[in-house]
């Protein structure tokens, strides 16, 4: 049995059939079909991703995509029977084996559900959907050693890359957002990122009040706080790290706030540990800013988990119940805005230890001003 | 009434939000009351991405995110009243009117309408949840002037990347796959793009099989065909073309699978007429390639819909009863596929007007020999 009263699960989310599977393509779906052996699901979905499912796995385990993928699917999935079908889902399910039939609530949408349900009416009398949630996601919040890696790759490039950008005096007043945007995305491909893990944030003088903004013609002053909020993706996996730097000498008021806000983000690394819940990890870096007044300004999570996809699971906000164990990887990232007047973050990738909060991003977290 | 049974539409897929109200963050829905106007849905809709609620429209629709997007929101939806919550579909549920709520059941997860319903229930008697599907999405389908020019301007830069790194001798022998993309999806960036419009495909040699392949360390080589799948997007709007290049003196078997793509895709061109179905104009291109005997190489539709997403509705495909309009925006682009030798695929983005189908790609679909 898979999973407490599920004897099959139609894995649907394409970020979870990647997981178990190593397909990347844009379509595809995943039928794992347990056994009789009582270890529960966990180990059985990671016998689908280790193809285990060919050797000692229940030989109805099958994956699905569509006729472009064809080729790519005998690559990437050489262990499991690989259908060419297409709506996947369906395909999958009318292959499906009777019992219980898991599927992904948070995936499947009512229209799709409409169209399963009418096709395990078909089967017979012998399927029964069930909806699941969370089982796959559960696996993916805690990450192996070959995962590590390649987010520890991840993060090195886009420290290498802001690295390169500040050595070539890349953050300077007369620069246009977008091009610094484009300076940064251009270099952390050239260090072998596949991409930016999503459009790089770069956010200058009031524009840096703005927690997600986005690049625009803005010109970079002397004086502004110049936000830097990017990533790089490697192999699928992703970095998240910002930094906030000052062109120039800094007014009082931005090196309060950066003040704050840097020992706020200690405070939230601190916290960082197993057996924490995300609730106590975010109260520890928000009670700094609402100690200092500015709790209002400070209008977002502290931080999310990070993998395969830019978020996931652990949330570390204000109501998360997540207990970290080890091997999350999670970004710390406290900020205080002044709407009109210009913001802070500081936001670091890392990964919870028995020890502590690894850091996986380099760069230094202490008031960078740049002359 | 917005549509029939539904007084409110509860819009939660983004990129329909988008459409309607012109907000660019990550999380955001929308609430749009329907008035006693017996002037349907599509009118209504309308009206709130013209930000007509705020003038003429019920005051009671309104626009919600979270607190990252505060000032964003301000910015970018400065018509509609905006309400800082999350959940925002639950937020803006519990403000609703009585009456039928409709909800979008492509974008609404089995687990977020439980949700939604445990909230409905809450609210008393007087809110009943109705599914829609595609009621926005038929919107989008047809562009308006406005989004039809950042589709042109979108091409434009594909075209001029492609020319630029043609010029430049970016296709030779010796490079590799990932080096082509990155040098394209740069010039792009410098060309204006925000990005591209998907990762882009160089598939060289038998690569050029695999149809949606992914760029690897593979090196180009003399004699290879070397397919590019590749757009730019403007303020959101997708381009897509593909062009397949041969890299010295072609054999006999490229140029003729080379000619036949071509004749295909001139078919399916001259096909896409007001009028003409999905599945018509599918089979106009498919015909000349299954007369020829590769029908089973030519393994996926001939085309979709563009715009705020790279694909979207109408599909051109063997089963598509879509039904063509002026002003929808589709591409074109057969291909065949010869496992472990190689493949062709050419592709236009165009816009079906009244005298036929209008171009936006403009670069050559002759067979281009690079020496």
């Amino acid at each position: 049995m898979l999973h407490t009263g599920i004897d099959v699960l139609l894995v649907t989310d394409l970020i979870n059939v990647r997981y178990l599977t190593g397909f990347t393509g844009s379509n595809a779906a995943l039928l794992v079909v347990g056994t009789d052996d009582e270890d529960g699901g966990a180990q059985r979905l990671r016998d689908a991703e280790l193809a285990g499912a060919a050797d000692d796995g229940d030989p109805r385990t099958r994956f699905c995509t569509d006729g472009r993928y064809t080729t790519q699917a005998q690559q990437e999935v050489p262990d499991l029977p690989v259908l060419i079908d297409r709506p996947c889902d369906r395909a999958l399910l009318r292959r499906a084996p009777d019992g219980v039939v898991g599927f992904e609530a948070r995936a499947v949408s009512v229209a799709d559900h409409g169209a399963l349900q009418s096709t395990a009416a078909q089967a017979g009398a012998g399927i029964e959907l069930a909806p699941t949630v969370d089982l796959v996601e559960g696996l993916r919040a805690v990450k192996d050693t070959g995962e590590i890696d390649l987010l520890r790759r991840a993060c090195a490039i886009a420290d290498r890359a802001l690295e390169e950008l500040i050595d070539a005096g890349g953050l300077r007043p007369g620069r246009t957002e977008r091009e610094v945007g484009l300076d940064l995305d251009e270099r952390m491909r050239r260090l072998g990122a596949e991409g930016p893990s999503f459009e790089t944030i770069v956010a200058a003088g009031p524009n840096s009040a703005v927690p997600h903004h986005r690049p625009t013609g803005a010109v970079l002053a002397a004086g502004d706080f110049v936000k830097l909020d990017f990533g790089a993706t490697v192999d699928g996996y992703h970095s998240d790290m910002t930094r906030t730097f000052v062109l120039g000498a800094p007014a009082d008021w931005q090196r309060d706030i950066y003040r704050l806000v840097h020992d706020a983000q200690a405070a939230g690394r601190a916290a960082a540990v197993v057996g924490a819940t995300g609730a106590q990890i975010d109260a520890a870096a928000r009670d700094v800013i609402a100690a200092a007044g500015y709790g209002p300004q400070f209008s977002h999570g502290l931080g999310h988990g990070v993998g395969l996809q830019i978020h996931e699971a652990p949330s570390l906000a204000r109501e998360s119940a997540s207990i970290m164990v080890p091997d999350m990887c999670v970004t710390v990232e406290p900020g205080v805005y002044l709407p009109g007047r210009g913001g802070v973050r500081i936001e670091d990738t890392g990964v919870i230890r028995a020890d502590g909060y690894s850091v996986l991003t380099q760069t230094s977290r202490e008031l960078c001003v740049l002359t």
